[in-house]
C-alpha cells in the first residue's frame, strides 16, 4: 500500500478560503488561506489557490503523501462535485470546482456543501463522535444543516438534502421574506440577518428601554444583541429566547423524521450560550412528540469555529 | 445452503391480523387470517396465530421451509421488536411481540411499524422499485410514514423515526387538537378522520348546498364525503382540495430534508384519485425551494391494499 499519511481541506466561505493539510489524527500540519472574493474566473481561483498550496505540499513531502482532498463550499452538491448556483460566490451557474482541483492537482477531490462538511467533522472529531442519527444546525448568515443517518450524510436523490433553514416555520400572511423567496423559512428568524431582523421588530413595537436604541435601526446587527445580551439588557435577552424558542419547536418537528441522538449547533449564535440554548431545550422539550420526549441532546459544536470546517472537508477526503 | 423458500409476512392492524405465506417472487402462496381484537393476553394472542398458521406452514412443507417472519404493527420498534404504547391496541405498555413469535414457532422474527412495513413493500414491489430516496405517507385513520435513505429505512436512533403524521402544520391558536394531545398535527387534517373533521368545518361555515348536510353532522365520515365528491358535489370537492393542499406543502417541507425522489401516497384517500393528487402536487412545485422544483415524483402506491402491509412485513423478514 501507499504511503499517504495527508489529506487536504478546503473551507470555500464566501469571504476566505481557508486550507488545511490535516494527518490520520486529525492535526491540521500546515495551513494557509486566500481571499474568495476577487477571482471573477473560476479557472484563475483554482491556480491561485494550487499556488497557495505548492509550499504547504513540499512541507509534507510532495504531492505523493496526500490522498486527496475534500471541500467544503455553499451549495456544494456531494454527487457532481459542482457548486451550483451559490448565491454569495462570485462564479455563476454550474462550476465544476471538484473535477478542476482534480486536474490542478493530480489528486482525486471530493465536494459537499458547507455544513455537510461541519456535520461530518463533528461526527468524527466534535459532539457527535460516535453517533449514528444526529442533526448539525449551522447558525451563520443564514442557517445550514446536515442530517446523518445510519453514519451516513443524508444527500438525498440529488445531493442537495439537508436544507433544513428552508422550512416553512411561520405560515401567516405577514411571515418574513427569505433570501430564497419565499416566506416563512426559519433561515428569515434564526440566522444572524434573522436576529437582527427581530431586533428592529421588538425595537418597533416595544417602548421599553434597550441600549440597542442607541444603535441606528437599520444598522443593528446580530454581534449588537449579543454585546447587549452581554450587559444583561433584557430586550436582547428576549430576542435569543424567541430565536431559541422557534428553534427548539422547529427541532421537535424534526425529529419525527429522523428521531436523532442529539441536535448539534454551531455557528456564532450560539456563543449566547444558555440565553439561546435553555429556550431551545425548552421549547424542545415542551413540544416534542410523548414517545421522543427525553431522548435527544441538545448540544454546541465542540470544534473550534476556525477548524471545523477545514477538518469535516477533510474528514471527507478521508472517507473517500 | 438450508433450502427455506419463504417467509411469513403479517400485517397486525386493530382490528384484524393477516397473514401471507409468501414465496422469493411476492407471490402469497397461503393465507389466514384472524381477529386481533378479543384477546385480552397477548401469550393467548400470540398461541391463536400459531395455531391459524399450523395449516399453512404444512401447506409449504412445515416450518423448515420457512427462513423467518415479519411483522408489520402501530407503533412497532425495529431495534428492540416490541409493541410500545398502542393506543389502537388492547395490550398495553411494552409488548415483546418479536419475542413471542419467535418462541412460538421456533423462526427468526422481526417487526416494524405498519407504515415502515408498507414502505419496504413499496420499494421491493410496487411504485418505488429500484429507489434509494423515497417518503411513503399513509393516509388511514392515522396518518403514518416510512423514510427510505440510501436504500434503507429510516429508524433513527430508537427506532420510531418517521412520525409525520406529528409534524405540525398549523401554529396557530386555534389549531386542532390531535389524538397525540398535541396542536396543529399533520395528522389532524389529513386523516380520515381529518378529512371528517374537515367537512363538520366547512358545513358549518359556509351556507352553499352540499349533500353532507343531508348527514347528521357528528355522523359524518370521510367515505361520505367521498361519495359526495364522486357525484361532484362541490364542497365535498373542496374538502380534498384543502386536504391535498395541506400535504403538497408539507411534503415540499420534508424535500428540505431527505430530497426524495418520489413521494409515494397509500390508504383510503388516495382513491380520490385527482381531486386529492392534483391539489398534493401543485401545492408541492409551488412551495417547494427552488432547487428542488420539479424533481421529486408524486405517485400513488401500486400495491393492493390488502397486500401491500403482509408483503412489506415478508419483506422485513427476507432482507433480514
Amino acid at each position: 500500500m501507499e504511503n499517504k499519511p495527508y489529506v487536504i481541506g478546503l473551507d470555500l466561505g464566501g469571504t476566505n478560503s481557508v486550507f488545511g493539510i490535516v494527518d490520520a489524527d486529525a492535526k491540521i500540519v500546515a495551513s494557509t488561506s486566500i481571499r474568495t472574493k476577487g477571482h471573477a474566473d473560476v479557472n484563475e481561483y483554482v491556480a491561485c489557490c494550487c499556488e497557495a498550496l505548492r509550499p504547504l505540499i513540499e512541507q509534507v513531502g510532495g504531492i505523493d503523501k496526500i490522498k486527496g482532498m475534500g471541500i467544503g463550499a455553499p451549495n456544494g452538491n456531494y454527487y457532481s462535485g459542482t457548486i451550483e448556483h451559490a448565491p454569495n460566490l462570485e462564479w455563476k451557474g454550474i462550476i465544476p470546482l471538484a473535477k478542476l482541483f482534480s486536474d490542478g492537482l493530480g489528486i482525486p477531490v471530493v465536494l459537499t456543501n458547507d455544513a455537510n462538511a461541519a456535520a461530518l467533522g463533528e461526527m468524527i472529531y466534535g459532539a457527535a463522535k460516535g453517533m449514528k442519527n444526529f442533526i448539525m444546525i449551522t447558525l451563520g448568515t443564514g442557517v445550514g444543516s446536515g442530517i446523518v443517518v445510519n453514519g451516513e450524510l443524508v444527500y438525498g436523490s440529488d445531493g442537495f438534502a439537508g436544507e433544513l433553514g428552508h422550512v416553512i416555520v411561520d405560515t401567516s400572511d405577514d411571515a418574513r421574506l427569505c433570501g430564497c423567496g419565499r416566506k416563512g423559512c426559519l433561515e428569515a428568524y434564526c440566522s444572524a440577518t434573522g436576529v437582527a431582523r427581530t431586533a428592529r421588530e421588538f425595537l418597533a413595537k416595544r417602548s421599553d428601554e434597550s441600549e440597542l436604541r442607541s444603535i441606528p435601526m437599520e444598522q443593528i446587527t446580530s454581534k449588537d444583541v449579543a454585546i447587549a445580551a452581554g450587559h444583561g439588557d433584557q430586550l436582547a435577552c428576549e430576542i435569543y429566547k424567541f430565536t431559541g424558542e422557534l428553534l427548539g419547536r422547529t427541532c421537535a418537528n424534526f425529529t419525527t423524521f429522523s428521531s436523532p441522538e442529539a441536535y448539534v449547533f454551531f455557528g456564532g449564535l450560539t456563543k449566547a450560550g444558555d440565553l439561546i440554548m435553555n429556550p431551545i431545550k425548552e421549547a424542545y422539550d415542551a413540544n416534542v412528540l410523548n414517545i421522543f420526549k427525553g431522548k435527544a441532546q441538545i448540544l454546541i459544536s465542540q470544534l473550534d469555529d476556525a477548524q471545523a470546517a477545514v477538518l469535516g472537508a477533510a474528514a471527507l477526503a478521508w472517507k473517500q
